[in-house]
């Protein structure tokens, strides 16, 4: 339907998938760069008032897709919308990053999650937060709770 | 460098741009039902634990990019990174919205601000908020407390 181009690349401390951290309790705390190509660095007008950014990329190095997943944080399938798995239809992948800093058409972020060399397609202003009272996390609430119970 | 497949079809109250609530202060309450293709209803499995879902969507009924855009919102500029303007280099919208409920392949959601028939590729479990405190909204702030003080 439609193709996506890149507008950037990832610079991130992760080469491999395995160095990401994952599971129960993990946090992203790693900084990277965002290098957004010259021709769409105007766009970048005005981002350095925002905190937090969400970050539109591609798992370009995922290939195909399962309709079940099995995350490393649970020991039970579920289903790949209810999960983060790279292995989607449309292989899209979403991070949160905090905004430290700009350098011209370089974003310095905090919270990178995604290999080093990510295809980069979009990028959004955070707006808004749902309270943390109001949030159900599903399976992984669950599988944090074995976890921490074992 | 990836084509996008369609998952389903956002059916929301809203058939034309202009309906949807914009500008400060706007609050997307409003219900719809996210249509799953049935081959890919499989991948909703355990989906019903979640309270919030990231949406991702097509802007296809956009035609075209600017890298600066004019929110509604305020009277400046800003670039369309900062913006969450329909005109992207990837027209890919992302849209936070309340799980209300499932019905076989229909998700029943409140938040929608899409136009009725938008094309869905993605759906994500909504796992954690950035503390409000913690938060800088940048030209949206600004743009906000220049309405209010009007």
């Amino acid at each position: 339907m439609i193709t996506l181009t890149p507008i950037g690349v990832a610079h991130t401390p992760y080469t491999e998938t395995s160095q990401i951290p994952k599971g129960p309790g993990a946090r992203h705390l790693a900084d990277g760069r965002l290098e957004i190509r010259p021709e769409f660095a105007p766009g970048l007008l005005d981002i350095e008032g925002f905190s937090h950014l969400f970050v539109l990329w591609i798992f370009d190095r995922a290939d195909g897709f399962d309709l079940e997943a099995r995350p490393p944080t649970d020991d039970r399938p579920h289903g790949v919308f209810a999960t983060r798995s790279p292995r989607r239809p449309n292989a899209i992948g979403l991070t949160v990053v905090e905004l430290l800093g700009r350098e011209g058409a370089t974003l310095l972020v905090r919270g990178v999650d995604m290999l080093d060399g990510t295809p980069i397609v979009d990028i959004k202003p955070y707006l808004s937060s749902i309270p943390q009272d109001q949030l159900r996390r599903g399976w992984l609430g669950e599988a944090e709770r074995r976890e921490r119970n074992r």
